[in-house]
């Protein structure tokens, strides 16, 4: 049993990273960390937990929770990740990063976007973007691992396999729905139930951060003429998102032809499922599949590809354990088809 | 058009109050006071009004609202309208209070559940437990009204007419179930979409200060051997309570029985209604309505009553403006039949 | 009082027509007619109409209503509405179809995405398309008022303006999202609470008929090159559609710019809002307004603009409510203001 | 790997036992019967199924499932299932039975309630009730097994220790609240998502055929003068049952006093959580826990205690596989932890 430890723990991220790893049957869970629950049982804080989890909440504590354990999970703000890192690498040991904090090669981007000074550049180098799907041999070697964004999951994993194909013309819109846990367990009035049930809303047309994210992975692949819009959105389902992308055709597809694609690049990726239905998010809530399924017009010019994912599993938690499962070389299933 | 003022008009009941009274065709909405939101366009804090209303929210300055306005509703936290209602009254206009300041006769029950001294005992004597159904000439007459709360409403209009027939022996429990704005517009982790979303659960067993207060009101019609056992639930519908009462019969009775007993304290009542079928909260959610239903077991000793009614509107703005009908001498259903 | 009847007022939009009509100020409900409720009181099927209405359901008899009532709704499913037009016509009174029987002036279209020859050509072309924000004029002279789509409705409103002024170029894309009651109150699985509550997803991908329904509207806007790609999609809110339209810009826009463009069209529409902010469903949710925002990219030629409706009322039975007020004379916001 | 066998797999609890069956880790799921769907995939009809699971459905072929399988789990409604049953034990299989064919011991009852002549009184003696946290050597005995009723087994397993102690005096009061997947997956009105969306509402009042299947199970612990009342409510989360149970006190109780009782009865139960915190739903939806909770007014003599499951898993699917566990020699928690 490998130990591993998760800091920021009783935010929804780390809540869902103690209950799945829980029932992970090759490793223990042995240090969980919170800024502000010291010394509470975490089934205190958490009563669905009780009987299943019986040790405390410890302070963020790089140093023990590094000596305790051999890999620890950050599910911590972003700008905070990068302050800790650095010391836990330099323990030797291995580090899962759920935040933002080094998903980007170039620390300027990132400086841009979340208005901080990258305070660990050294490393960011180092740091391997953990799609299993599309690099899993970097995944497996990774010491640092920067746990993609829940948008650009369900993106990246949409259209890597179209632009590899040199399928797409013109400009991909990307119509996004989440959940609204993807904006993190804060108290805030915008979150109250009141507000969210039977609501629904854009925000951030054309500036959230994860559009140069998954376009920054997906760069190789763009060429010339292509442009992205992306709007993300809140739905009110309790988990879950839900992106179409809307596309023209470089040339005639049929459904068929897009099935066959899919299936090329996703054939040895156990959590994607080409589906000839259109996705439901019901089908992928508390699970760690991506479903992905399309549609094209009589003409075969026009196409939308739909990516369904849990945004707390595929989109966060269950990617991070899928990701900790390469890293030490685990079978990259374990623990998470009984989801 | 007699002009009536909101102060504390940013809350789910200040909107509601502000919501209906702006389609009253009696009065015109001139004052919303707001302790944070000074200066800033109602629409604008809430888009939905936008186009029906134009005003912007002001401080809750009394000298100024009391002197645009002929009757003010206070929409305030508790402990709070205490402060305000003598310089209201001393200007010679009405005033609706929706806190729990003025709902007890006795100073002293009020501050051992509210945990205040209460600071206007002089006006408490005058006030007027508005519930138009039991009391309609006494609010006829008030200048100061205090409006009841909503679990207190859908409790006494359901066990009023059994306790004046003395239909009713032993303990009787009150199992009740709310939405959460019942609890205020409030930026609390409690009240978090993912919190409420397909969640159930009791809060305050014992110990909830409206058990008090419907108490206080029934009292002249509780003999001797009878006891009250009320549960508060939080349900995860929109708006809405529903409060079930079980109880034993002191005689034998029948759903007919009922049905006349209930038919005859309400059948000048335009907001009751006896159902033969039993409630639903969807029935009353947006009317000022308040549905009773029952039903009898066959031996007919033992009995449910059922009362749902919308928590925001019969269980507080909704009845605020029927009292507010009421002391301006306008018919009862004025501007609340629409809804 | 004028005299109106609904015929189908059992569905999600007659009732919702009923609601609507019980309060309107000038018409009296004096029919409602269904094909299995015979001689049932209407507050029995739906309590939630108890102490507003007590008439009783009466069969569709084409012959009884139109001999009643001055002006008849239509609440039927496509393909039965044609059926009855003619006779109430003959009758000479006027009929609002809520229906796609009358929407489109060449059956042929009707023909081919409703798999029904069109048995009423004849009317077809006397028929008025209904949205009175752009064809006032033409539905004050109806007689046979056609009520559009719940989609094209919020879809042409967003649109019109932009195409008339030529700024659109190129694909657009509207991806929109549904409330399940734009299906109609059906007894199938699909509508069950368990496969909607917390689910999302796309149908009928390139194939929906409302697609043809607003291109056929806009039609004289549309320039050559432009392309349209619509996709609907079923949300888990109560009520409501929305739209999100992402377009390019023939030439360089800002939020000004685009402001300017929808209050030149919509000035004199009463329930047209264009805000600043993105709308939500919860503003328009239960009311006849359209909320319309918009944002653009930096560079000022990529848009998205959003349109907001409620789907049973400005999107079918508050639409077709405002026709009858143009269509009798009335003001066009009478008895729709204090929804 | 022992094979077993759901007939009826694709109501909601037949597709709750197939998910949690397919992650347990000593049987293999080997036959999935249903009456429609037959020789289609099963991961066609629930696409959340495809990459977990890739057989078909076959017939309700009893004699083809008990050949295949060593034991089965029949998933299909009441008074079906004894059709079933004598053949499968003709067979030596081993039978879990989800319908209420086989939970009374007098057949006359069980006529009486569900309105059908009994067809196997025979093994009607055999069947043991399977509710292993109180009959538990019986389970690992049985040969037919009948699961209990979700309702049921929410209230047995709170009042059991209660009256096992003698704590209880006078009428029981017993409100339910389930979610309204209990009612099974119907195509009726009632539930379509805008029937149970933000509503709530009670059903047969003193007449649930589930009060006499509790009231048998717990006679013997019933003394004189007890009574009880029992209303089902419809609730709109997704899962779940919360049952408040009310009563009065034999002897002066305190908090602490129950969670001794309660914590003698069920220190071995593994699935039984005694919270000192009030139950919520959340905490146990998803899993097979039965989390029980429980306050006392201050004169303790009043008390109410809660108790709360998933009435698809504790309540059906998850009960019947803990039951299985026993009846095959497993560890009582053998695939339901990780839930």
């Amino acid at each position: 049993m490998i130990k591993v430890g998760v800091l920021g723990a009783t935010g929804f991220t780390g809540e869902k990273l103690v209950d799945i790893l829980l029932s992970h049957p090759k490793v223990e869970l042995s240090y969980l960390g919170s800024r502000t629950k010291n010394k509470i049982l975490y089934s205190d804080i958490f009563p669905k937990f009780y009987k299943k989890i019986s040790i405390k909440c410890e302070p963020l504590d790089i140093k023990k929770a590094a000596g305790v354990c051999d890999l620890l999970f950050l599910s911590l703000p972003h700008t905070v990740s990068m302050q800790f890192v650095p010391k836990i690498l330099k323990k030797g040991k291995k580090v899962i990063d759920l935040s933002a904090d080094y998903r980007f090669k170039k620390a300027q981007l990132y400086e841009r976007l979340y208005k901080k000074k990258h305070q660990d550049k050294q490393n960011l180098k180092k740091a391997v973007y953990g799609l299993p799907e599309l690099f899993k041999d970097k995944v497996k070697g990774a010491r640092l691992l920067a746990n993609p964004g829940c948008y650009p999951t369900s993106i990246i994993l949409a259209l890597y396999p179209l632009l590899s194909e040199k399928l797409i013309t013109g400009k991909v819109v990307i119509d996004s729905k989440s959940a609204i846990s993807g904006s993190g367990r804060k108290a805030v009035i915008e979150n109250h139930y009141s507000n969210v049930a039977n609501n629904f809303w854009a925000y951030k047309p054309f500036v959230h951060q994860h559009q140069p994210e998954f376009t920054e992975v997906l760069k190789d692949k763009i060429t010339g003429s292509l442009t992205f819009s992306f709007l993300p959105q809140v739905a009110g389902f309790e988990a879950g998102i839900y992106s179409v992308i809307h596309f023209s055709c470089a040339k005639k597809v049929t459904k068929d032809k897009l099935n066959k694609i899919y299936n090329k690049y996703y054939r040895q990726s156990p959590f994607i499922r080409i589906n000839r239905k259109i996705p439901k998010i019901k089908d992928v809530a508390g699970t760690n599949f991506c479903d992905i399924g399309f549609a094209v017009d009589k003409k075969g010019f026009e196409a939308v590809v739909i990516s369904s994912i849990d945004n707390l599993i595929k989109g966060a938690a269950g990617q991070a354990i899928q990701n900790m499962n390469l890293m030490l070389g685990f079978k990259e299933t374990t623990g998470l088809l009984s989801l």
